[in-house]
């Protein structure tokens, strides 16, 4: 039993690194990446002096506990997320979140399409290319912003709005990828029916429960003084959820997020939502996502760097100027400056957390091992992903600090 | 993959019953117990129906998270514990603590010899039952006397002292016990001495980095302004003082326990410690508590009860008149009066989650499997224990009450 050891190891090296990249102005899961990364390499290259760590892909407690991490952190996303902040948002940032994730999605499932092998998994990866693609990182994005003190201003709202939108929907795409990948091709008519018909289900019984009875639930605890209850409750309700969307074939993931968005100060009491919100912030940046992170990170395998140079470069190219572009032109039709425009393209085009956990997903799935024996397109999927992601979570803060270091200037 | 699906089942049904056993006014480990159990004998008897949860406690990543709780139950414990006011108990609770420590040794340690037949491992065994005899249960004791209003009395006070004396105690205890358990018999003089060795190193390494690395390591990251690294550093130091503890052959939980006592508001900014206290608070009983408790209660068979239904009426009784014994008679002796010292022996008689902890470490160690096939004292030893447990804590709360509902009336 070495978990104690492994989670020593990988909780002190990924947090080092992380606080080394906040003090190189960089989001902490950059630093706690590369740890992943560092530690993956020396596992690998010194594997029998550092057996547990190198056999850590495979390890069933690790898994288990990642997941665990993944949940914890789909709920904070969810939790952190302020429904009603989408309800207010203007027609701007419809347009900027449409066009910010039409045009990754095409330019996603394009490279796919162009690069990726014949095979009966080859929709699948487009698919999940182009959900990859289309993801933007809120937390990144809202941490430069507010560095910069432009996250209170209209290109703050529509980029928080845009990115949300962007987010929500490619959880949506998230489900339809999980059902391709079982069925392996793309679904027939009717199936494409029944997915949608599972989609909704899962929307309309987690909303209705949501609105209509977890309130009522919460003022019962509340008038029963049950106060320490309330912590177990949100987790039931997180994991009740998470059930549900297993069992109509989406992933948990989408389950913990929705469970999140219904955790509101409205319905409990205030003092109680602080604590709560409070420990579980603490747990999932303190504990979970170092952990997943430096999970992700030990899959990466760099040589994908030199056996893909190519289609890296077009992924990374794509990633980029596929927000810039898709989010960017909307914005400047809707008004705002050139360089603001640019602005919000680059604050889209951060990817983060819910792109790593895709890529896991599908990594679990098996989705790169098609065909068998994969070409280096495929095998290095996963790698060219994660580096995608790493490189653009990195790109942004550099770039829109000295965009957006003058004062807010639309032109209404 | 049902990770989700086992903890919403085990989270609900331990929560539901503690709320229960609150509102009867019992701890609520007692209620999170029977859920175990209910669970349990539900899963077995239908166990086509139930399969996930009858296989539970043979599946590796509940087992893993299972460790996991412990951790976390342990550190919790550390950080509840306040070294100062051990340091300034008086002559009384230090009498109360050995004679509530040594009876129960002895009473167990003497039914183990009588009961258990001859096999390699009965010497382990026998220490088994003095260790779980000699534990005593804070936080019930402590939620009992807080509730009559005489926690912070000279008997409060006696009790809380002697009962944490104890529970370190039999913390080196358990060391003791996992140095006979690896090597199957008594140790000879020079592996007594290796082992009082690694306690001593153990308790100097973690004693002197708690003391004079800590504080200014707390400073550092103060200074640094690196406040988010704070509960990170927590669990690093946890996991730090688990693998030691393991590395010297000892148990993870001893590491874990040291570890909280070191996390004092003293370095650190007082903030940050009420939120990450308050953070392991709410993980630990909200989450992995309900699931450790539950996990213990799937291993409890019932049927203790009627194959071995003397030896189980000799262990609760030498559970309860143990510390009766040991710890009224120098409470008598040190001043109080005969009512006073029954309500200080019957609140040191409650067991609670570090015997459960204890029993669970032995039942992975195998410790009930030997001699081969194992007869029903030993068979059942382990249920006899969880029992014994779930007895004495149901009955500190009824017989404290009326004995202590008077106002305090020490002789002195």
């Amino acid at each position: 039993m070495h978990l104690f050891y492994i989670l020593l190891v990988l909780l002190v090296v990924t947090r080092i690194c992380g606080e080394l990249a906040e003090r190189l102005r960089q989001p902490a899961l950059v630093g706690e990446l590369i740890a992943g990364v560092i530690l993956g390499v020396i596992a690998h290259t010194y594997s029998d002096r550092f057996p547990v760590i190198a056999g850590l892909p495979e390890n069933e407690i690790f898994i288990g506990i990642t997941n665990l991490a993944i949940f914890f952190l789909m709920l904070l996303a969810g939790i952190e997320l302020r429904p009603r902040q989408l309800a207010q948002a203007s027609g701007r940032a419809v347009a900027v979140a449409a066009g910010g994730m039409v045009i990754p999605l095409l330019l996603g499932f394009g490279l796919g399409w162009f690069f990726l092998p014949e095979s009966s998994y080859k929709l699948a990866q487009c698919l999940f290319l182009a959900t990859a693609l289309a993801i933007t990182a809120v937390p990144v994005s809202v941490k430069v912003l507010m560095d910069l003190g432009r996250l209170d201003t209209p290109l703050g709202h529509t980029v928080v709005s845009a990115a949300l939108f962007d987010d929500i929907l490619s959880l949506v795409l998230l489900a339809v990828l999980t059902a391709v990948i079982k069925t392996g091709g793309f679904p027939d008519t009717s199936a494409v029916g029944i997915l949608v018909g599972k989609v909704v289900v899962f929307f309309a019984l987690t909303g209705a429960i949501g609105h209509y009875v977890l309130p009522r639930f919460g003022r019962l605890l509340k008038k029963a003084r049950a106060e320490d209850f309330e912590f177990s409750a949100l987790l039931a309700v997180a994991l009740g959820y998470a059930v549900l969307a297993e069992t109509l074939g989406m992933h948990f993931i989408l389950g913990a997020f929705v469970a999140g968005l219904f955790f509101v100060r409205r319905t409990i009491d205030s003092d109680v939502y602080d604590s709560i919100r409070t420990s579980v912030t603490n747990f999932t940046t303190g504990f979970f996502a170092p952990l997943f992170f430096a999970s992700i990170g030990l899959h990466l395998d760099l040589s994908a760097a030199t056996e893909i140079p190519a289609f890296l470069i077009f992924l990374i190219a794509a990633a980029f100027l596929g927000k810039l572009i898709g989010a960017g032109v909307p914005a400047y039709a809707t008004g705002f400056t050139v360089r603001d425009s640019i602005g919000i393209g680059s604050a889209m085009s951060a990817r983060g957390a819910v792109e790593l956990i895709v890529a896991g997903i599908a990594l679990e799935a098996g989705l790169f091992a098609h065909p068998s024996p994969a070409p280096p397109e495929v095998a290095y999927l996963f790698s060219a992903v994660v580096i995608m992601a790493l490189v653009t979570t990195i790109l942004t803060p550099i770039t829109l600090r000295p965009l957006l270091a003058s004062k807010d200037n639309t032109r209404q």
